[in-house]
């Protein structure tokens, strides 16, 4: 069963928003065996909209739309549905205004005439009341075809989705399952991989599917039956990945599609152990990727944000002395910091990372992109040095990931 | 001129990644006048990257074509760019594969035959050289389009966009300027912002055109000339921009496109003025809000992460006390937690969050969605009571955001 998403919204085209939406509908549609064939955005146009309904109708059954729902003038997606659906009309959805006027008073503000537009919908879609926001979703049907529009606020799509529409396309199609397994690889390439698993990609029957999915310092390996689950196929793709990770053991993380801190969070909680962080350069980009994780608190305890020196000392002990003579940027800092944390946040584990983000800050030692990480245990500490890009953002996102992969590192030699 | 985007790749489509090319793109475009029509994702399937190829050139003179150029075996692109562009086969890049010897060399890796694959290219492309990965940018002109590959690695493309190609398409064509004049305000929704300037939007000229960009806690207006640049209106703009700004005093924040973070470390900075954080429920992503701008440490002292109430305690001084009494979440803490980071980390202001991310850890009187935010001044400390939703990454963002919006005004009191 195919499904294709349309956004809808200048803010789109112009680079305003980044569509995040498409990605968490398609892995949602995936889990249901629907397949995303297509994501389109187009502005605020109705012309454009129509053609990319039509284009759509001609590939896919599950049409999803977001977007261009908004109060304000510049949203004409409604007047275009209802025009390419053929409506007689506009007409009020009662429970829609209700709505409305219930959220308007929750903060004691008035109903403007925009908000009331907002529950006029065309007379032949079945409206899909949406808790959380003033947009109706409303629900088109067409030949054997479902397709709904919805707003683009993202908690809002996504309630819709997981309370109303997820179950209406079950229900509707007669859906096949999909079989995924992922493997989380890191601290290894994607064509090294390629090349190690070369032999066994080669012996998969014709059914199973590899694909490599790369992202900054890992490699996620997906095994996919492209025909529904039978017990035998979910065993052929368990067999595998066991082929798989006996042949990466080194760079084998986890056997589930989940963030490489999450893997380490998991394996941390398991051996009851906790952790702490120094953060420089990173500003607390590491920090908010362990928190995003709920449960993250049985392992991680805090740290410091350590962007002036004055905190390295004071958060975390570092001797002015070793500031001012290896400079903040250094091996004898970065360890001083990981051991501070430790000694100060009392955690098993810590990191610590200073380095120069850029884009200023930079000397022709220590051009920007250098970075100093370093993993400590209560009686080890190691430090590396890494080079990075002249990017700022990149520098950080790099640094943060380095530090996830040597402390799985450091993790790993304990376990063992 | 128009300009369509194509991204390839199956990862989109079942979500692995979400597309945050094609935003950074279309900003890079519009900046030259480019306007993008549509932004289509599609599989690693040939037919499908040929009839997206088709679609596009109906439509826009630039396609800008991203993903599908990796070095494993589920890539295709290449094979279909020759195929739809009616190559005479593909010949070996030279400099492309001294490219991928010079990266592998500096990791000390050999270089596998899959690698030098990618130095193969169709015969009848322009190579541009790809100066940070091993895939080949590929140019191609049909007619008066030209059609550009480009991996789909973010920092790789955007070299070679900002490097190579946003140039030749400056060359290529004639283009007018296009002018944009954003408006940041925060703290009002997008309704009544419309229902307040709504006067002023219907006296805008046809040739100025007002959006509305809504995100969280803030909305940007955009004034834009559809026509060229000319001293006229220019002013013009700056008119009605004043005009808006007059009428909605108390909401405007800034009269560039800047995130509301970066208004408030602009506006710090011009008074000299430092601030530190005592992040609980955030968890560090305020923090990395602050410092993913370059410049930040001029205001941004730093501070404490401090998830564990041990390190509320040992980073913050709050009294164990406190904590037993009122809890981690209640304005007694977050509080206490605001004035220690003043105090210990000596800054002029201080934020402090405090809260129930979820999903769980919600008691009937302090459900999932709770959140304590202080904001703090050497002499004064404001502190709030948010309730928002029932998922973790919302209130997480939410929180943080209106911790911003809370300084803003302490910040706005204290100026006037």
């Amino acid at each position: 069963m195919l499904a294709e998403i349309i956004t809808i919204g200048d803010e789109i085209l112009i680079g305003q928003i980044i569509d995040s939406n498409s990605a968490w509908m398609a892995v949602e549609l995936n889990k249901i065996g629907v397949k995303v064939k297509q994501i389109t955005s187009v502005s605020d146009d109705a012309e454009h909209i129509k053609e990319a309904l039509r284009e759509a109708e001609k590939r896919a059954n599950i049409i999803l739309i977001t977007g261009g729902l908004g109060p304000t003038k510049d949203d004409i997606t409604k007047k275009t549905l209802a025009e390419f659906y053929k409506s007689g009309g506009m007409v009020l959805h009662q429970p829609t205004l209700d709505k409305v006027a219930s959220i308007f008073a929750k903060y004691n503000a008035p109903v403007t005439d925009l908000n009331k537009l907002q529950a006029m919908v065309p007379d032949n879609c079945e409206v899909i009341l949406n808790e959380n926001g003033t947009a109706p979703c409303m629900l088109f049907r067409n030949e054997d075809r479902i397709i709904v529009s919805m707003p683009g606020v993202p908690f809002e799509m996504m309630a819709l989705m997981q309370d109303k529409i997820l179950p209406l396309i079950k229900a509707t199609y007669n859906l096949p399952s999909i079989y995924h397994k992922t493997i989380l690889t890191a601290g290894i390439g994607e064509s090294f991989l390629a090349e190690k698993i070369a032999h066994i990609e080669d012996s998969l029957p014709a059914y199973i599917k590899l694909a490599y999915l790369p992202k900054l310092g890992i490699v996620r390996l997906r095994l996919s039956t492209v025909t529904g689950i039978t017990p035998e196929t979910q065993q052929e793709v368990a067999h595998f990945a066991k082929l798989i990770k006996n042949e990466i053991e080194d760079f084998w993380v986890a056997d589930e599609d989940i963030p490489l801190e999450k893997a380490i969070l998991n394996l941390m909680d398991t051996h009851k152990l906790t952790l702490s962080v120094a953060e420089s350069c990173t500003g607390g980009y590491l920090s908010h990727l362990l928190t995003q994780h709920s449960g993250s608190s049985s392992v991680f305890l805090g740290g410091g944000i350590v962007y002036a020196n004055a905190l390295k000392v004071k958060q975390l002990g570092v001797s002015s002395q070793t500031l001012d003579t290896y400079g903040a940027v250094s091996e004898e800092t970065v360890t001083a910091m990981a051991n501070g944390a430790i000694k100060n946040f009392n955690s098993d584990y810590a990191i610590a990372i200073s380095g120069i983000a850029g884009p200023d800050g930079g000397t022709a030692e220590k051009p920007v992109g250098t970075v100093w990480i370093a993993v400590a245990h209560q009686q080890q500490t190691i430090a590396k040095k890494f080079t990075f890009s002249n990017k700022r953002l990149q520098n950080i996102e790099r640094s943060a990931i380095a530090a996830l992969n040597l402390l799985l590192r450091l993790l790993k030699q304990h376990q063992a």
